[in-house]
Formats: C-alpha cells, structure tokens, sequence
C-alpha cells in the first residue's frame, strides 16, 4: 500500500458507533475528550468545577500551576486555527506543560507518512497529550482507538474540532459561560442560531444542554442549514427568528463559514443577515436578561450586528477567558490526576 | 459594516496628535511604548540603566531573571519580522515569560476579523503584553487607546515596528549602544545617513538623540530620501556624504529597502552605493574613533562595504546584543514592576 | 559584493579536508558534532552512556532535567524538517532550556543577508547552541569554524543533516539502538539498504558502526545509487538483496527519496519494491533474531513492505525515542558540563 498523497482515512462510522466509546477507560473514567455525547452529568459539572476553579487564578501576579510539570504537549493542528491553537498553547503553559506545535500539512504527511505512522512518532517522542483538529470527521476518534489497541494509556488526546461532528472544548466553554450567568441549566431556554448543518459546535452544545437538564433546547435556521433527526436529539426546530427567540434566556449564535455561501444553500449575506442576523429588534423578543454567545471570530453585519455584538448582553469575550480555564481544566483532569 | 478582507484602519493622525500620548498614564508613568517622541530623558536613562544591568547577566551560566514568571508576551507580528520577532521572544523568555508567537496574516484576520476584535480576543485569552509590528503607520496607537478606553491596564503594548512611523526598542539599543561607547550624549555629532524619508529608525533615533541631549544630529541623503520638516527637528541636512561625515563621533546607517529601488526614489544600487555607501575613504572624513551602526540586516556593497561592516570601527553585532538588554528593560519597567 | 539572491556558500571541501576537524578543541574535546566521522570510540559509548541514562527519564512523571537551564538554543533549520526539528526541541526543553526556533527560508536570507551575517546575528542574541539543517553539505562546517575563527566557544552547533554529507545524531541513535538490541558491537553483521548515494544517514552510520567496531559493515543497493570508494571504507557491497541480507543481525532500511524518482537513476516505485523492497521473504534470508531499522517516515510498500514495519522485528518505533535521547545527550555534553 502506497500512501503518496495524503489520503484521508474513511471513518467507518458504523463500527465507531457500536464500539464503546474510546474516551472511557473500561472502569468509567475519561482517558481522551472527543466528545460530549455520552459525558454524564457529573462528569460535566466536575469538568466546570475544575475549570471555575482556574478561573480566579488569571488575577493572581503569577499565573502559572505546575500540575502538568514536565509533560509534552502537542498541538497536531491538521486543519489551521491560530486562535484555538493559541488558547490551547496558553492553558497547557499554564499547566506548565511543555508544548510543541505541529502544523501536519506542512509536515510528513506531505512525505507520504499516514495519519497512524504520524501519531506512533509522535507517541514514541514521549508525548504526553494530543491536541489534535482535523477536518476530517472522526479522524481524532481512529487515533484515540489506535492509542488504545497499542495500549499507550499514558497518552491523552483532545478533540480540538473534527469536521462537522464535535468540538467538545467549546461546548466546555459554553456551558461554563452559561452556568457563570445563569446558575441553574434545569430552568433555562436556550436557542442556538444559524448553520446548524456544519457546525461541530452546535452538535457538541445540544449535547452538553441536554445532558445539563436544560428543559428548552431551540435551533432556529434555515431548512437547508438545519440537519435531520433534531427531534430525536430532543430539539425544537424553528425557522423564524422571532418566534425561536421569544422568552429564551440564552442566545448562542454560529459562525457563518462564508465558503458555504457560493453553494446554493445560502443566499446572500444581507439576505441572510435579514432573516438571522441578530439584530437589537430581533434581541427584544428573547428574555431582557438574555446572554448573547458566539464562538468567534464574529462577522459583523452577517450574523450579528456590530451594536449587539458591543451589546451588555453579548458575553462573547468573557467566552474566550472561559475557553481558556476550560481547556486547562480538561488537561488537568486527563493528565494532571485532577480525577474524574 | 462587513470586513470580509481585511482593511487596515485609516488612522486619524490628527486626533492621535491632539490627545494625550496614549502610552503615559495620567501620573505620568510608561503605560505602553509607542514612540520614544515625548519620553523624557529621566525615563530615558532609566530605561537604559535597567538595560545596562540586564547586560551582564548574559555573561551568567543561567541567563534567565524571574521578573515575569507567569506573565503571557503575545508577539503579534501582522508584517513578518523573524529577526525582531526572535530578539522579543528570547528578551521575554530570559524574563521568565510565557511567549506565544502569532502571524496575524495567516490568522483570524483573513477570516474576516477586525483588528480590534482580534486584540479583545487576545486581551480576554489574559495576556499581559503585546508586541505588535504592523505595516501601518499608527496601528498601535489605535490598540493602545483600544485597551486605555476599555479600562485593561492590566495589558502593555510595545510597538515592535509600525509603518514608517516609529521603532522604539530600536532607538533604545541604538541609544545604549551610543552610551556604551561615547559615554556622554551631550559632546556628540551624530550623522544618520540614508533612506530617511522610510525609516521608522531614523525618526526613533532622532527624537531619543535630541532629548538625551545630543548637540548636533546631521542626516545624509539624497534629496528624494529625505523628509520635509527635518530642521524643525533640529536636524542639520546634508547631500554630500564626506561633508556630513566631517569629525562625526557616531554614524547611523539605514537599510536601504530594495523594494524602494524600483521607483523613481532611486538610481541603481551602484550608483546609490557611489554616493551613499560607507566605503573606509569616506569612514576616513569622520572623526578616527568614530562608532559604526546599522540596525541590520546590511546590504553588503549597497549601503556599506564589507571591510567597513566587518572592520575594526563597526558595532554592528553589539547592538545586537544590546538589543535584548533594551527589550529586557521595557518588558520588566512595563510589566515587571521596574519602575518608570 | 552584493547578495541579493542567497547563493549558497561553495563549500571548500578540499581545504576542510585538509584542517583540522572544527569539531574538536585543541585539547581533544568535542566542541560541536558536525560529523561521526573521526569521532573516537571512548566518545562515542560515553555519548550512548549518557543518552542511555536520559532514557529512564521518560518514565518519570517530570521528565525534565535543569542540565540547560537558562541556556538558548536555536533550531536553524535552511531545510524544512518538522520530525526532525520537534526531536531537537524536546530534547532541549527537557533539559530545561529554551528553545527559539527560526525556518531561515523566510528569513533574512531572502533579504540579502549570508549565511555567516545570520550566523553573527544570531551569535550575538548569547545563544548557546545552533541546531543546524541545511541543504548544502558543509554548510555546519563553515559556521563552525566561523565561530572558532571569532573566538566564540561558547557557542556549540549541531549538525542536524547538511545535504548528502553527514546526520550525527541519526547515526548516533542508529547506534543506541543496535546497542541496545545487540548489546556488543564486536559481533555484528550489519546491512544498509537502498539509496546509499544520496542518504547522509548511511554515510554517518557507516564511520560510527566502524569505529565501534562492527566486523562486517554491508551495503546493498543498485550500481546507480552507490557511490564510490565504499570499499576504502570497509564496506562490502551487495546489489542482490538476498545475498547481502544473508545472515545479518541488524538491517537498516534507507528512506527512497521519492524526487529522485523522475531522473535516469531509478526504475518504478513498483520494481524497486521487486528488487530492493523489505518484505517478509526476504527478512527471512537475516538472522531469526534481526532487526529492521528505518530512520523514517516510511514509505509503505516502497522500501518496505507494512507487515514488516508493523511486524515484531521492526524497532523502527523505538527509535524515535532513542532519538530524543541520543540528542539530549549531545546537547547535555556539549553545553551542559556532562564532559566528552
């Protein structure tokens, strides 16, 4: 088998969904995060606590706790992403990890080396975590699988966004933003708007609202932007704005990826900023206390208008500083014997 | 408003020039550092003496100083500069620093991301100092007055380089270098010789050289290189290079930007070199313990000959070792609790 | 003179040959490794003692040694090589130095400046060690006795591959590894196979498997890719692989370098494969108890068939992190007081 060009490896999603899940180990801790799918309650709120718990440790002088001393971690970005990357380098210095970053495209892949041969380098340099996105759907899947056929329990990987199935650290973040905010999931609304179809983050958010006991879980979008099987998930499914926004509590709006655009499932962007472009008229029907999140980089004038997004209630930035404690909290939790 | 490619900010000098120099704090101390125009001599020689003190820690087996252990440098370079780049990110981490480099072209930016929603995002990812280098003139006034306006003075900027604007650090180790080796300012005669009317150097040079009391500042340049204004600075001009080289005790040259040459800025690089390049018969017109500069990388054969760039009078590669000592001094006097 | 294109140095390989090795002081010590030829066998198995002593390291929960505490060391590389460059950089963050890492391509060379400029630049920042990847043979050579010339021994290189000429720390793991499997030297039939001609890796593993004193150093390969003079080396050379694989303890697989393909000097991928390919048949010509070596990344049924990469007598995995020992090593004795 010649492997010149880098093929993408076809995920075989049928036997990863039979499969147990390979973030568990068989005695029900996490040994990787790929997923929120299937993360327990608990678990989740042991993820925020910790998180919450690293929080208060970004106004000390000092910013910095050894608890991953002397462990490598590196960031395999197969898809680029300065600003993801970045919030990733930060938490694992934090942790006063050591971090290496590797931007795959440039790199063996480009020699003909596969995805497997790549990680069992990587894993033979000692490594201690991966922080892997590729824009492949489940590619971080067949490598925690890998990890765990050649029994390297020491290595811990995170989903950094795969394709269109999960970004779980963001989904991490959000919760912990809302619950900031809000304090109690079990007596929340919450609408998620705009390109449901290809968004990782929406996927990763519906499941972590659901498992959290969020009783009112609303997409709103465009027919063509919104998946099937949203009603088995537990969803409510609406197309105009207005209506899915009435009396929610919070407002998590997505990224549009402009490359959809020239397909023929968006119209123009003012036609789509018409329709689900937060606007402060559109704002007014949700709850007047309604946080507004967005997972950045924000297009103005597309998604949200720029005084919205300047708005008291958008907690976008404060997301970001979220983004941070959540991901050291996810480290600290796989590789630092922070439990869970 | 829409920023699918990215425009750079006009800015509006003349309401840059009429507020408050945003790198002072109200009681007067160094905030930020823009431009070393307005800096007073106090500050000056403070900066240069924690520099100074900085120097002979190279000399140590362990080179490394705790001042800011656990603080987070951004090098956010939007115009690629691995040789400033690198003297930052090794003067941060002999301060203990977390550095995270970021090239913003191949960043958010090109997702649409204004420049002041890309610095909010990294002032919420709890940074404590940029070091910005950008290819507009003012852009990091614009971030400073960003951050002064939304109350972050937990966050410092250093202007790395902006458009043809200003480079402070390197009038600092200009200076220093300068006071290395001449002592007192205040018995000199200085000639910076070149592409006046481009360098960012220059102007730094020259407003640090004026206030630290130097007696006569002379430039040397053809008429097309040089800027109007120059004798409002206190600056004497000159064409003809072995007149302006006459008893000088210090020779600043340029870098001459071959992107220039192919206006009609310039004659060829011969005949630039024939007029303006630093050959040992001309050197021989300035005092004979005149000092050589260059803030590199030279361009053998066009500004200067390589027996002058390599000989006895050049100090060339002191600078840039002074160069770490002086970015040393503003990142601890900034964010390190030196003073100033 | 004038630099405007870099063009490369032209390597005076005479007059090299003829001075004495830059690698070695006066006294005997190693000052740089620039190549393992003419490197003694006493320093050599202290080099593996003391990588040998790194290796349980990993096992520790903080694998981190202060050996190069405070040091700076630069990964230069002219020659894009992210495997390469991320075992350089973990061996050096694990001996607690910091790391700067410089792609020269993008650099100052593209603005004029030579090679020995970059060099003194760099040299000035008080680094303490170049790790060096350059295209050209020699090139770590002249940077090397540039420092020795300046008088800066305090500054130590690495040669990290320079064009078809030499890759030390390769040999040097290549060495740790057989040590490791085969304990004594002094027993040892050992083969190397494919593209002898341009692969520096053999070159480096030919002078250190002699100087260790193997009996019966092989090479195998096509008359189009072996060079002359191997047998003043005391090597036997083989063209059938069958013949040359007979009875061998130790056989080191040659990554094809595929860009070589479009010339006169190789047949298909696919005859190649026929002729020189590892497949389990042929494995079974060696020794029962032989092991298959590969400096990586593989080509799968290129040079080696997959069952065999993946079978029990690959150690090719193991390497790698020999690897980051091996380097650690050189690093530690050349710039951490560990003798040699």
């Amino acid at each position: 088998m010649n492997t010149q060009t880098y093929t993408p490896p076809a995920v075989p999603w049928a036997e990863l969904r039979n499969a147990r899940n390979p973030q568990m180990t068989a005695d029900g801790r996490l040994q990787h995060l790929l997923t929120l799918e299937g993360v327990s309650c608990d678990t989740l709120h042991h993820i925020l606590n910790t998180a919450e718990s690293f929080l208060s440790l970004s106004d000390h002088d000092v910013k910095k706790v050894p608890l991953l001393r002397g462990k490598s971690v590196f960031n395999i970005f197969f898809e680029n992403s300065t600003r993801t990357r970045t919030t990733f380098e930060i938490a694992a210095k934090r942790l006063s990890a050591d971090v290496v970053n590797l931007n795959i495209e440039a790199s063996s892949t480009s020699k003909g080396e596969t995805l497997l041969d790549t990680m069992d380098n990587l894993a033979a340099m000692h490594a201690d975590m991966f922080v892997v996105r590729h824009n492949q759907s489940g590619a971080p899947y067949l490598m925690a699988q890998h990890l765990n056929r050649i029994d390297r329990k020491d290595i811990h990987i995170i989903n950094a966004g795969d394709g269109r199935h999960a970004h779980p650290t963001q989904g991490l973040l959000d919760m912990l933003t809302i619950r900031h905010y809000k304090k109690d999931f079990t007596l929340l609304r919450v609408a998620i708007v705009g390109d449901i179809l290809h968004s990782r983050v929406a996927r990763s958010d519906i499941h972590a609202l659901t498992t959290l006991g969020v009783p009112e879980v609303r997409v709103i979008g465009p027919q063509t932007l919104l998946p099937s099987g949203l009603a088995q998930m537990g969803v409510h499914v609406y197309h105009d704005m207005r209506e899915g926004l009435r009396d929610v509590d919070v407002i998590i709006m997505l990224r549009l990826q402009k490359e959809r655009m020239h397909g023929a499932l968006l119209p123009s962007e003012a036609e789509y900023f018409a329709h689900y472009g937060l606007t402060t008229e559109k704002l007014a029907y949700a709850r007047p206390d309604a946080i507004v999140m967005h997972p950045g980089p924000i297009n103005r004038g597309v998604e949200i208008a720029s005084d919205v997004a300047d708005g008291s209630q958008a907690v976008i930035l404060p997301q970001v500083s979220f983004g941070i404690a959540a991901r050291m909290a996810v480290m600290a939790i796989l590789a630092g014997g922070h439990g869970a």
